[in-house]
């Protein structure tokens, strides 16, 4: 409950000074501005005033109840007032000051200790290192914040990782006039956690959308379990920034594993979804829309424009953010005909052209919204000296009050015509500079539309030897790479189906074994110290009998005598697509699973889809179908699709093998061969990585 | 010489009119609100006096000379004041009036009419259904035209075929503050022209910075040619809308060979050093950064902050958008690291702290702009309450002024430090509200160094028969798929190595010309009705002896036996990566080229690259580079790269076969085998299709 952090009864400031270029002083400032609505406590040993403000050498000395402190003191002695503020009854410290873990293990071990003394108490610490918070209800209005952008109410929560990106947010919901409801840049986040406030956001009432800004997520799975119950209700707007790894190593300065942080960012949110953005502004244009629009049913848009050439660019746009261009039913083609000027195109775009006034354009819309084709309304609008435009935006902003579908709207206009842009925007139309904007606006909101009815996900549970794996697993405490014996018991064990794979120990007789497997047949070197086989002379391929069996196999023998191996035969498979499959343990979290084409696909193209497991059935089908060689694997120039049914259950099988055992790091099935539809697929290679849990 | 358009020494308005919805009013106002600085001879037969004007009847009764008129009357009325404005010596006729080409056939009569009777006086046409023009060159400062958004002197010159997107970009300059050079949005083009009018800015000493957006392009041809004049002195941003098919058949109705126009505006800008761009709003920052600050030399950028999170947004945006991070040299980081406070990070990103000063920030900047590491400057910048804002902006605009190298910024502030902005503004340093934003446009302006830099294209001319093809293709005048003989032939007269193929007509015997080839060998049925011959069955490849090239060919002719079909027979090469390349021929410009890798990169991936002939080597090897799939070529894994000198000859040879022979259509060479470095490579499928010139 963070109730007593951002609705605080009453607030002191521990370094309140009158020197206006202090923290201390600027957090007063700001609460006072905005009219904070309880009591404010300076604390400042060596004035007797701050402000107007009596001052009080301690917290302990405040004669009343203290919910909140801001702290913006020398870092070494911030454990000395915390204790105070312990003592006191105090709720939550936001700590300002800096010089904590983000200097090194002395700062470190201090703020470890900061949150100790805390603790004891029952108190909690938000940062330290942090900017601070902001609710903007009315009935609180505190800003107990260091920044200077102004604060009014608003129905969008902010809570950003770097204070430079949340002011950026802040800022730009400012100049266009709109408010926020509650902001917090969080700082070290040594107590008070990123999820809390995600949570806290999700349970507020008043905030409509919550904008998240994230550098590093402290705990993944936390985040996961927090979003995915938000995101039901409201939608989450995210920027994880440090994508790039010359981005992460601003982040922080090792360079390990970068990509995988990313990777990780971006199967979580799909898993919770949360609407990822890649730039400030993108994130910001989709805000305002979320926070006064209804979220559109489908993912069919009408465009509106008074002017031919943005409508353009707005289906171009449209298109390409993956909307579907509405067609209008005969009915509202009728009305519309009857109501706009001969030049008009009744068409989608529909062109109500520049002289269309009050009743074609606003008539035009009002039809528009009728329509059971169309699921969102995209407005271009360019005041015409020679029409009644405040008129017309009059109208908009009467249909924008009642509208159950979402309107968008371009606006091109000066000073002169301020008041259309007011009007239209005080009906909760959001009003953007391009049309660009506004068709990547409604894709987003699209997007959340269809996050919002994803059905529910069917999870199937197969037959499995989950003992046999916590068998050979069990002997494998501090080894790293699976034996290829190994490796095939546990596909096995979950029924992955693999070529036919047996192991010849030395005591084997190694021509009766191949009898067995059948001819062709693939030679493998089995040893734990030999990885890459291929890429080192340790597979053979096509053995086609039983005399260069003998002969390949002495070669190998000799050349990795030193390894003393073992050795594998395999079935020869051929005529299959070459798929891969993989899985990637994760600390703390389930791990992710990795599809994508064999060879040059993923060397060359990278083209893999990652998602968190547990895989659904849903899951399964969308990765597959995410790849961008996915036709190949439909069936390209007539040729026969692959049994992508067998693919979705392997897919689901090596989850619920990941879900059972953390303990495997890494596991790659490469190639995997996929045959025609209803012949199955097979794991061809496989390896296994384990780590100590 | 467009002189008397865009510097009209007096201007005549016929439809002027005292109703102030009327466009005639409307320009007459626009005129008059910006202080034209010449006679203004409003036209109007009913009215004495427009505004406190005296009006006349007719351009004739003018006393004096008129470079130019205004025309927005009645469709039908327009040739007959054409005629009175012909007699009069009027140079310029801009008609806003629409209800021509735009309406059909009737309207593009009197399209055609109008223009007749203005050529005929030796008078051009600008427009019809055209906005009109702008000039704020102070000793003119003509705003013939009826939007309304204020003009101001800047050097920034626009020309847009949509009047909705010129207002747009207009109005975009002018929130910021930024002026103008000149403005046009030409309408229905059918005398003066877009190309024309590019040309025009390129002469003009004033423009620095030309804004094109282009929905058709009218003549490509007088494009490629005036664009690539013109950008070698100042950069051409463009903006092509209209580019998904559903974009596109806004723009017209036409479905046809809808991705080709987008194919071939794109290779068009790219021989012609077009910059590109996919928003307004990119097109516009760029275009601001472009008017004031130097190309960069290289592609070396340093970003410096007083707050993090936003200076990792923009390490994470310049490398998106091809940067790299500049390093410092070691003298830098010395001088760095005795001026900055010991928080501050002396690495690229520079964080200076928020409590830097004017001295720590501003000499930051002044020391990494000596630093020949360094090729462009990106400035982060929040106006941190504790510090001297103000001198900080004071100083960077200082080092704004005389900066070799370009230096772009994000400021972080609220109106209270207004002057913050004014004074970097003032300084030709670009001021953006998103750190994404300014990484863009560094992006923008380094691709323009490096076009600017762009070597001089070597071109290599081949020993060529061409002789032989002109026999060869006069014989089709009416065909359109070539024998397979002939194409082979023509590949051979060009050079253009391929598999050895031997046409087998009736009279000679299959197995003694298999002989010549050599098992094994690949027959293919020939014959111009049969075009796609693998899909049908008329290729068997790999056929190893006499015996079974007898039987397959009977069943061949048999097959196909309504088609009277001779043969081909062709050596069978295997063993070679398999590349495409195409050739399709442009009216009035030369021909497009096209080179991908074969099978589903081509088929699924899309993975291919256009250019426009001719090729310079620098071209082909570009191309080459260019597609996704190209680290397959230079070999992956341990494989041998195949031989792209091979590649790069052939692509010339076709070049120059295209440019050779306009009536080549399409050429498909699909598969090429390309073989290891050194072995070369050969067209193993090749189909030509003429088009009758």
């Amino acid at each position: 409950m963070l109730d007593a952090l951002f609705k605080p009864r009453s607030v002191a400031i521990i370094g309140a000074s009158n020197n206006p270029l202090s923290i201390g002083h600027i957090v007063m400032q700001n609460l006072l501005d905005h009219n904070f609505k309880g009591p404010i406590y300076p604390i400042n040993p060596k004035s007797k005033f701050i402000k107007s403000f009596r001052a009080y050498t301690s917290v302990s000395e405040i004669p009343d109840e203290v919910d909140l402190v801001n702290i913006s003191i020398k870092n070494t002695l911030v454990p000395y007032v915390l204790e105070d503020c312990g003592k006191k009854g105090v709720k939550f410290a936001i700590v300002h000051t800096a010089g904590f873990k983000e200097v090194g293990e002395e700062g470190l071990q201090l703020e470890r200790q900061i949150v100790e003394i805390a603790h004891k108490y029952g108190m909690r610490i938000y940062g330290p290192n942090s900017q601070g918070i902001q609710n903007s209800d009315p009935a609180i209005s505190v800003y107990a914040n260091f920044t200077f952008v102004p604060m009014s109410p608003g129905n969008i929560s902010i809570v950003a990782q770097s204070g430079g990106v949340g002011e950026t947010l802040k800022l730009h919901l400012y100049r266009i006039g709109k408010g926020i409801r509650m902001y917090s840049s969080f700082g070290n986040e040594a107590d008070v956690s990123m999820n809390e406030i995600i949570d806290y956001y999700g349970q507020d009432e008043e905030t409509k959308v919550i904008m998240v800004h994230i550098e590093t997520m402290k705990d993944p799975a936390g985040f996961l379990e927090v979003a995915s119950r938000v995101t039901q209700k409201k939608p989450i707007l995210a920027l994880k920034t440090g994508k790039t790894s010359e981005g992460a190593v601003a982040v922080a300065s090792h360079t390990g594993s970068l990509m995988e942080q990313d990777t990780l960012t971006e199967v979580i949110f799909k898993k919770a979804g949360v609407l990822r953005f890649h730039s400030q502004e993108d994130m910001i244009d989709a805000a305002v829309a979320f926070a006064n629009q209804p979220v559109p049913p489908g993912d069919r848009v009408v465009i509106v424009t008074n002017t031919g050439g943005p409508a353009i660019i707005a289906v171009d746009e449209c298109i390409s953010a993956g909307l579907k261009m509405a067609k209008l039913s005969a009915k509202t083609k009728n009305t519309l005909k009857k109501l706009v000027f001969q030049e008009a195109i009744v068409s989608n775009p529909v062109d109500v052209v520049a002289t269309a006034g009050p009743e074609q354009y606003g008539g035009t819309v009002e039809a528009l919204l009728k329509d059971p084709n169309i699921d969102s309304v995209l407005l271009v609008f360019v005041t015409a000296p020679f029409v009644d435009c405040e008129g017309i935006a009059r109208k908009l902003g009467e249909l924008g009050k009642t509208a159950d579908k979402p309107i968008v709207c371009q606006v091109m206009t000066i000073e002169k015509w301020q008041e259309v842009i007011r009007l239209i925007r005080a009906s909760g139309i959001p009003v953007y500079d391009f049309a660009e904007t506004a068709a990547r606006t409604l894709a987003s909101m699209t997007q959340y539309g269809q996050i919002q009815q994803r059905p529910t996900p069917t999870f199937v549970t197969f037959r499995k030897q989950k003992k046999k794996v916590e068998v050979i697993l069990s002997k494998h405490k501090k080894e790293f790479f699976l034996s290829q014996q190994d490796v095939y018991d546990i596909l096995s064990a979950y029924g992955i189906p693999a070529a036919k794979t047996v192991k010849v120990t030395k005591d084997k007789d190694l021509a009766k074994v191949a009898k067995e497997v059948g001819y062709p047949l693939v030679l493998k070197v089995d040893s734990e110290s030999i990885v890459h086989k291929s890429d080192v002379g340790g597979v053979a391929l096509g053995i086609k009998d039983e005399s260069v069996l003998l002969s390949v196999h002495k070669k190998m023998a000799k050349k990795f005598a030193k390894h003393k191996p073992d050795f594998i035969l395999q079935e020869h498979l051929t005529g299959g697509k070459e798929v891969i499959m993989g899985l990637k343990g994760n600390v703390g979290l389930e791990p992710t699973v990795m599809f994508g084409l064999g060879g040059v696909f993923v060397e060359v193209l990278k083209d893999v889809e990652f998602r968190l497991a547990p895989l659904s059935e849903e899951d399964a089908i969308e990765m597959i179908q995410s790849i961008k060689g996915y036709p190949i694997l439909k069936g390209t120039r007539g040729e026969k699709p692959v049994d992508i049914d067998a693919v979705v259950d392997m897919l689901i099988r090596l989850s619920q093998l990941g879900t059972d055992f953390p303990q495997l790091d890494e596991m790659d099935l490469n190639p995997v061969f996929v045959f025609p539809k209803g012949k199955g697929a097979a794991v061809v290679d496989a390896r296994i990585k384990l780590k100590s849990l």
